[in-house]
């Protein structure tokens, strides 16, 4: 099902702003039994995103509702847009209200319960530019992510690691990446490209209460090969361990299953 | 009017990868009296736009025809966009049709005949990323022109000028940018970031029937100050001269109607 504006639709207008130039953000997010997770993180990244791209953000109140609406009782994933809306010709921003798109899709088989934990990734061609001015915010400008992920058809590999034009890791091209060291956790600088991540916010948010350091690094992908685990998460999926990257087999300390639990926590 | 697909429509679908990810490439291009101008250099650059991202490229013939079906008679601006079509979840790409868009709009009262040839810019605080992997492509990933474009409200600045992350000018947010100085063409190198536009490309071809010698060059703005005359193109407004850049006077050499009047040469 899906909500365009509040009302059920499967089509948008051809104009609008999101399709032209991509203006707008968006979020994936998991139901379980009709519940939303992470909702208030969620509403709390889409307020930041739109703010970043000067968007007024609908109330999440309403928004909330939509979601629940087009979720039903059951499992899905419910992805949400937010665009600048319908404009006239050219890339000065429009003084109309914005367009809100709620639609759920069933989970897919790799974000089912019985999916392995394990996964191999590769690192990708494509480098990321850095734009400091979009870093972190989930917009609808995803053509790197694009590119590079139709560098791999390997059904074994999950996902690709992508670093910026400095050579620097940045994160995957669906997930944010992390991985432990000497008992810290560590996770690419994000200052100038990438998205921001819930799943990473969580868990950032949890290494306090679990006594674990955390800090973000710049590091090409051969320097975190020495890690103790390498991981990967997003809100679709929780926290996957990397056991493999471009082929090498890579340690398991058994963090993964830790850091996964305690993102699922009650962290508000 | 409108065409998606062939078909008379107002919309398209919500989950079109267009929407979704930016994922495709658009042309924007001017009818008289119903006829498309510079038809075979908007052709031959869709379908190198679409290669640049691996997009199958529509027939020309069949787009042409669309073309003229939304155009009419009349004078006025058609946009066209291609899309990688409606997938899955996911940045993986789809095996199915892309989406076409074909939109005709009135002619914008700055692309009439009687608007003024001479313009006023700014220099656009936005840095533009370096990304070689889609410099030059007019692809739906507009984010940057639409943050540079939100820079200023004053009617009297015409555009804004788009410098990349090391200062040095890439083009206007919806134009490209040349300059003459010494008798020469100069334009600044595309090769990291902007889109090379149809405009410019007749331009250069045209140069050498002129006589005049062209390169491409990595200037920051103060350095074209000394230029004889700075200008700017695209396929709406054709050739328009720079009058003030940042308050600063600019000089007036003659080369605006003598470039505009080979832009609309047939160069065929």
């Amino acid at each position: 099902m899906m909500l365009v504006n509040g009302r059920p639709a499967e089509t948008i207008d051809a104009r609008d702003r999101g399709l032209a130039y991509g203006d707008g953000v968006f979020r994936t997010l998991r139901v379980e039994a009709g519940e939303p997770l992470w909702w208030r993180d969620h509403a709390a990244k889409l307020a930041a995103d739109c703010a970043a791209l000067a968007l007024a953000c609908p109330d999440p109140q309403a928004l909330l509702a939509e979601v629940n609406a087009v979720a039903g009782q059951g499992d899905c994933v419910v992805k949400l847009i937010v665009t600048r809306g319908t404009g006239a010709r050219g890339y000065a921003p429009p003084e109309g209200p914005v367009t809100r798109i709620v639609m759920a899709a069933p989970v897919p088989a790799h974000g089912l319960p019985g999916a392995p934990t394990d996964i191999a990734a590769r690192t990708c061609t494509l480098r990321l530019a850095r734009q400091p001015r979009l870093a972190g915010v989930k917009h609808l400008n995803r053509l790197e992510n694009v590119l590079a992920r139709a560098e791999w058809r390997d059904p074994e590999i999950f996902e690709g690691l992508l670093c910026d034009d400095t050579g620097m890791l940045v994160g995957g091209t669906m997930s944010n990446l992390l991985w432990m060291k000497d008992g810290e956790l560590r996770t690419p600088d994000q200052s100038a490209s990438g998205v921001a991540g819930v799943a990473l916010a969580r868990l950032l948010r949890a290494a306090p209460r679990l006594g674990i350091p955390a800090r973000f690094e710049r590091q090409p992908p051969a320097a975190i090969l020495d890690a103790d685990e390498i991981m990967i998460c997003n809100s679709l999926i929780g926290v996957r361990r990397v056991a493999q990257l471009d082929g090498t087999v890579l340690p398991d300390a058994g963090w993964r299953a830790r850091l996964n639990d305690a993102l699922y926590e009650n962290l508000d």
